[in-house]
Parts: C-alpha cells; sequence; structure tokens
C-alpha cells in the first residue's frame, strides 16, 4: 500500500528518512598493466578482475523472527578499464553475477534468480588463482554448446532462472546446495529441454581440511549436445603451504576434456605466494595442453592488495589454447605453439 | 567550482566525509516460480515482479527553506530470475521507471523527466494485483500504436521528457496531477507532434474512500494514430473486505477497447486475499474476452511477503489473449481459447 | 565466513561487515527545458546536463598508513529526461564517465581505468558554461577521427585503458598530470598504435590566478590521421568578476580548428552571472564560427540551482555548425546561417 502511494507520487518525496541500513553496498575494484602473448604477437594494455573480479553490488538480510531471514543480491560485473558492464549483449551494467533473493532458516537456504552455477564453484576455490587474471585455471567452460538459451558457451559460470537449495551451516563441516535452472522453453517443442540445467556440489570443511566435489548437467539442443560438467577440489593448509588439487572434466557428446591442476599457496611477508600447474588431457590426445602459473599479492590492508602474475600455456600440436585476460583479451596462438601472460594489478575492496 | 576541482582530479578523493545521509537507495526484489499455459503448450520457470516490479533506486531530497524542497529520483527496473536491465533495446540498467527531478513547495510540485504516465496510474491503484504477474489488470496498454517515439508499444506506462504539476497535499483528499510530455520532433516535419503526451488524472481519498479519474493522448505518426486513454477508479474499505472498481477504456482511430473490471482485497490472517474479474470489450465484439484472477500474500513483515496467484482468461472466438509473466513470457493461445498462468513468489521490499 | 561460502569459499571477500562507511554514493541530476533552431526549424524538449553532466557515483577512499592512500572512483552519466544510460552503443547505464582505481601518497597519485583525458579538462575549467549546455564552448572534439579504437568521434573527453600519474597538492599552487592509454591493438598490425593516447597538463592555481595548459595526441588508423589537441587557460578572479581566456587547438593532418573564447563569470545576488564569446577558426578560412553564451545560474543552496542560458553560433558560408543539447539534440544549419539554444534547468547535486 504504501508502494503504491510512492508509485503514485502522493506525498512521494515524504519517507525518505532512515533507510541506509537496509543495503550494504560492497564491491571489487580490481585494475592492472598487463601483456598476453601467443606465436608471434603480443598485446599490452589494461587488464580488470585479475585476482578478483571487479564488480558493485547491492545486498541485505532481513530478520523475519523464528530462526528465518530474508536477503537479496545483486551484483554487477565490470571492467574497470573501460567502464564498461557485462549486460548480455551490450557493454551496460546488469546484475549478471547474482541476482537473487533467499529465505533462510535453520533447515538452510532456498534462493531464487541468477547466481553461480553449483558445478562451477570448485573450480575457482581450488585455484590458487580463482580462475582469475593470466594465472587462473582454464578448467572451466572449455567445451562449447551449441544454442544453449540458458548459459553462454558452455558449462555455466552462472545460470539464470536457477532454484538452488543450500544445507544450513555448523553440520560439523560439511556444505552443500542442489540447484536446478530452467532454459524455459515451451512444451512440446522438440527441444524443449534446452538451457535446463541441474547441478549438485557437496563438500566437507573441517580445520585444515577442504574437500568438495560437484557435477551439472546443462541441456542443449540435442540430447546429443548435452554437457556434462564434474568436478573435484582438495586442499590442505600445512600453515607454509596450502596445497590444493583440482581435478574437472566436461563431456559433450564424443568430446571430453579433463584437467588435473596442483595449486598451492603460502603466506610470504604481508603477501600471498601462488602457484599452480594444470594438465589439460582432451579425447584427441594431440591436443592436450598444460598451463603453469605464478604470482604474489603484496597486501596493503584487508581491503587493497597488489598483485603480479605470470603465467604460460604450451600445447600439444593438436592445440592452440592461449592466455587471455578480461579486458585485454588474448592474442592468437598457431597449433602446437606457446602463450604466456604477465599482469600486475591491484585489487580493492569496498 | 567545487565539481570542476574533483572532476579534474586534484584532491579528489578528499571529499568523501558524510555525504550518505543525502541518498536513499530503495528497491524491490521480487521472483516466484511460473507456470503460463495457452492452446497446447505451456512454460514454466521463473518469473520476476508477480507482486511489486523489481527495481533499484536511489532517491532524496533537499530542504531549500521557506517551505521549499528539491528532490531526486532514479529508479531502475529489473529482472531478478536473470539479473537483466530493462534499458531500452538492451538488457543493461537504466533508469526506465523514474529518472527526475522536482520542486516542492506549499504549492505543489513540479518535476521534470521520465515518470509514470498520468493515464497509467489508475489502472495500477485500482487494480488488487498492481497490474503484475499472472493476475494483473490488462486495462491498460491494450492498443498498439505505430511509430510512437515518446513511447513504446501503445498507452504508455511511464514516459521520457515529462514536466508534471502535482497538486499539494492536504487539499481535504483531493489530489492531481497535469503532465505533459514531448516526443522532441523538429518543427514542420509532418509528424511534428509525433510522441506528445498530455495527461491529467484527478482524485479524492478520504477515510474508507478512494476515486479517481485520467485521461492521456499520444500523438500517433499521424492524427489518424493518435491514441487515447481514459479510466476510472473506485474502491471502498469495508474493513473486512475493500472492494474496488475499474474501469479503462483505450481508443486509436476505429479501434476501441473498453475494460470493466471488478476487484477485492481481504485482510486474512498475516495476509491479503486478492480477486479480480475483468471483462475487456472490443469495437468487434467477437474480440472480446474476460480475466479472472484470485491470490493470497502472507507478509512474514512489512517488507517481505510470500505470494501465491492464479489467473485464467478466455477469448471469443475472434481474439486470441494470453497470460504472460515479467521474466518468463506468455505462450501461444488459438483464436477463442483460453490462458492461465499460476504462480509463487517472493516480494521483499528494501 | 557467510560472505566466503557464498561467492567463493576463500578468505577474499571476508570483510562484509559495517561496510556502508565505505562507499560514498554521488551525482548530478540537472534537467530542464530547452529550444534549439536552426535555419528554418526548431525543437523543443527536455535537456539534461545542461549546468553539470548528470550522473551517479560511487567512490571511497582507504588509508593504508604511511600517507599511503588507496582510492576507487565509478561514475556513471546519464540522461535525466529519458532514465537512458551512456554505455557505448546501448542506452544502459556504464561508468563512462570515470572508472579507476588509485594509490595516493606524499608523491602524488597514479590512477588506472577509464578516466577524464588530459587534453580535454582545459576546456572544462576555463569555460563559464563548463562545456555543457546550450551555452558551452564547442573549443574540444571539434575535428572527427576515423577509425580511433580507443575514443569516439574526436580527440576524448574520457578515455579508457589510461594510466596516470598526477602531481601531488601543496606544490605551491602548481599541479599537473602525465597520461597514457593504450588502443590495445595487437602488436605487428599495420595500425597496432590506433588508438594510442599520451596526454600531459600543468597548471598554477594561486589566489585569484589560474593558468594552465595541456596537449594530447591521439593515434588514428594511420598516422595521417593522428590527431593533436593542445589547449591553454586562464583566469583571475577580481572578486566582482573573473574573466577567464581558454585558447584550444585541435590537429589532424591538413585540417585545424582553433577556438578563442573570453568567458567571465560574476556573482549576482544568489547566484552567477555567466557569459562567454568565442571564436573558431579552420584551416579554411571559410568556414570559421563565432558562438556567445549569456546566463544565470541562481543557488537555492550549495546543492540546487536554476539556470537560465541562452547560446547563439553564427557561421560563415562555409560553416553549418549548430547549437545541440544533451537528451535533445540539435536541429540542422544551412551554410552560413546561424543557430540558437536558450535553456531553463534545474541542476541538484547527492
Amino acid at each position: 500500500m504504501k508502494r503504491i502511494l510512492l508509485t503514485a507520487g502522493l506525498a512521494a518525496l515524504a519517507s525518505a528518512a532512515p533507510a541506509q541500513s537496509k543495503v550494504e553496498i560492497f564491491g571489487v575494484a580490481d585494475v592492472g598493466v598487463a601483456r598476453v602473448s601467443g606465436t608471434g604477437v603480443s598485446k599490452t594494455g589494461l587488464s580488470t578482475g585479475g585476482a578478483n573480479i571487479s564488480r558493485l553490488g547491492f545486498r541485505g538480510t532481513e530478520d523475519l523472527g523464528g530462526g528465518l531471514k530474508a536477503g537479496f543480491w545483486l551484483e554487477a560485473g565490470m571492467d574497470v578499464d573501460t567502464g564498461a558492464g557485462k549486460a548480455a549483449g551490450s557493454s551496460g551494467l546488469a546484475f549478471n553475477r547474482r541476482s537473487t533473493v533467499s529465505l533462510l532458516g535453520h533447515w538452510g537456504e532456498v534462493r531464487l534468480g541468477r547466481d553461480d552455477s553449483a558445478s562451477f564453484l570448485n573450480t575457482l576455490i581450488f585455484d590458487p588463482f580463482l580462475t582469475n587474471g593470466v594465472g587462473g585455471t582454464m578448467a572451466f567452460t572449455i567445451l562449447g554448446i551449441p544454442g544453449a538459451a540458458n548459459a553462454t558457451g558452455g558449462a555455466p559460470i552462472q545460470i539464470s532462472n536457477a532454484v538452488s537449495y543450500f544445507l544450513p551451516p555448523n553440520l560439523g563441516g560439511f556444505y552443500g546446495q542442489a540447484q536446478i535452472a530452467r532454459g524455459e522453453q515451451p512444451s512440446g517443442a522438440p527441444n524443449h529441454n534446452q538451457g535446463n540445467y541441474r547441478g549438485l556440489r557437496l563438500g566437507y570443511r573441517q580445520g585444515p581440511l577442504h574437500a568438495a566435489l560437484a557435477a551439472g548437467k546443462l541441456h542443449g539442443d540435442t540430447s546429443a549436445n548435452d554437457l556434462t560438467a564434474s568436478n573435484v577440489g582438495l586442499s590442505y593448509d600445512l600453515g607454509m603451504v596450502k596445497p590444493m588439487l583440482l581435478w574437472a572434466s566436461e563431456k559433450r557428446g564424443s568430446l571430453k576434456v579433463t584437467a588435473l591442476q596442483l595449486g598451492a599457496t603460502a603466506p610470504l611477508g604481508n603477501g600471498e605466494l601462488r602457484a599452480s600447474y594444470g594438465h589439460y588431457n582432451t579425447a584427441d590426445s594431440n591436443a592436450d595442453w598444460n598451463k603453469i602459473s605464478v604470482g604474489y599479492g603484496y597486501n596493503f590492508s584487508k581491503r587493497t592488495q597488489v598483485y603480479g602474475t605470470y603465467g604460460y600455456v604450451k600445447n600439444k600440436d593438436g592445440a592452440s589454447r592461449s592466455i587471455g585476460v578480461q579486458g585485454l583479451g588474448a592474442t592468437g596462438t598457431s597449433p602446437g605453439g606457446s602463450s604466456s601472460g604477465i599482469e600486475v594489478g591491484i585489487r580493492h575492496f569496498f
């Protein structure tokens, strides 16, 4: 009722009082200078999201009593180097990273909207570079998928039209998530499953140990184009160093890529050393490739870090993978060639 | 002067101090699960704005002294199910719902910018479903209008380039608004009136009674395509139930559609029952249709509501209207067929 | 901890607590009624940014200790008359005006991202109308540049992919900025410099005196299309009146335009009188034009101003320049004709 009056413009501007506490503004501004190189060509310029993806968000929770809470979360990705947003098909801002409403209770959380896909998150959590920048793992969205109405280009990083259930915290370290999303095709159409997704993620985190597995399936325009993504992650914090293992596989028809990555982070001075080595195994064994990454992030504060990262990809004769970075892109690499990237940047949480 | 320095980047970041109180962030996050059905086809997925349109806004007022105030209001619509914004022609965010600066005094309010059109608001205020979701009235933007430079598709919901005057509050229950907007065509062009709009709204709200009428005219590319929208609303709050009546008509050339809708809301438990029945009468009497809607919204709090709504449309032989919902769309309906929609969602004010 | 689980699982985004103070929301909402006229044609409607460009921004600084600070600044332009944003190629919102991360110390500031170009700012600072509205100077972005990947249409106002160094404040009135930006073309390409920009700005401001000069070069698709912009500004505040001089030149191949503008602002009552006269001299002397502008801004408060401005352009026989205004555009002017614009608006800082 109150909203109606506001919309209708009666005494509209009167109720401005103390609403600020309902909404938290948060985000990441991450920008750097990078150089990516392929076969006989390189590109130098500004990059963004080299340590953490740049974003601006609005979120809040409301205590409904009886252990129940409601929450909303709106999070827009952006390129700090150009100011562009990440709306589908344009450079405007949109809440492409997350746009959800949740109900939370002792029984867990039900979340509706656009969100990270369940089958993506492990590749981020068990990668020392969080999938970002010139050093990030390539163990996700490797295989394209033709005509996926609900995802762009391959196994989804974020997925729209999703309903998720999350286990409650305080299960002795166990956590988990089940997620379904709809491609929203009309019933009866030959490809009425197109874009439908379902995913599952289960993990255990206690003391120094963290282990998780996930799997997801995205329906293509035909069942031959259905895409399956599975992954397992493991890390153990030894104090001086935290080794981590990531196994991730994507399969579509006869195509299959399996990544096995060893990573580690280690505190050093006011910062953190990061390193990873990944082997990417394809159905065609001549199309495999490897990637090695090293980096260091120096923390001026909990919010502000300066980082430097180097990544190197070596292809077998049938592969031409190259290192790209958000805001600068990639250069071409010849089959069997190598590609490298170097980046120095600053990441600021707000 | 201060702004220049800021822009110029000298000591730019120094002046961040206590500005927060100048801007209120507000909005609605509304997302649900819906199914819409037509003739032999249905679609299931996530919807948004089923109870209140999802939005994010920034607004504030400044007291100028002497009873004068200045205010601004920037409000962007969005689809929570996908994170998409509602910019014209793209999925980026824009202040499509409202983008205005106001001067307010004892004499009323002058408001400049993009805003709800005067001839739209009654259809919202006197509809138990606020025009939204599977249950919302279809009594607005029924007739398309070719080539309207200042509006999309028909009688405008919001309109750009508008100047409005609002009567002050405290007129013993009377309120009103006059609005003109410009299509901004060059003078002398054959269609130099195209997109020009003028509208008027008058209402009376005192105790349990609320009555209002409005009319608006939008110029088309030719005078034969001028579109006129008129409506009358009436409601009376009996406590146990609040019946409401909405009459709305749109006319363009020989085309005319008139809607007559009976609605009611009734408090029930921690929530509200809603129902409406509308008859839509067209110039071609064989193209009439009817819609019936029922729903219930349960309030967890003043800010958070869970709702369920059902709507049903029955067409005469010459009509093929169907129920659509934001974020999911509609399915086709054969001439003379029926269409239905069901939706369960959560609406959170922030 | 909760945030970690939500987005990434790492301690990355852990600092969610009382974050409101980390972000300042700021902006300008400026909207008016304007009429622009050319040869035998005029256009009337709503304009925006007539006094200050309308914008919404988010910014903040963090004290890192030892005199070091980190800062971020995200600023989106918009049209208040329509609610549209200014993303490249669409009407969505984007941080087109500024999107930067900075490190600031006693040694100055390093700033990365999209920002005002060094060679634009003087035309704003030494123009009584700040380049805006019907009265603003035309002494910038006069010459187009074919195929500039990193700028739109001519000498850049803002530029992406920029690294800037600013001198520290407290240099006895001296300030300065060096800026480079990359078009981010692949090495080896024939036009690998395309879009590269470098600029320099130096100024002195002490007591009533303010003087500055700047120069910038933007590489075109060929070296014949390289564009050079240079300008000098001077102002002296006499108290009763503040005269200002702006000389600005743009050069591309054989094309050259040089503007010489005299301006003045003068406090009057609760506001400010503004006037300017500019002569625009082209390589083809028959294509010169002149512009004269007068205006007044009345301050209701420090934040809210009502303004009125009139501008008039007179072309020589070979020129057909006309007055345009954001949100309304311009009408055509015949070679040798005149153009005028008048605008009354309200500008509100928030």
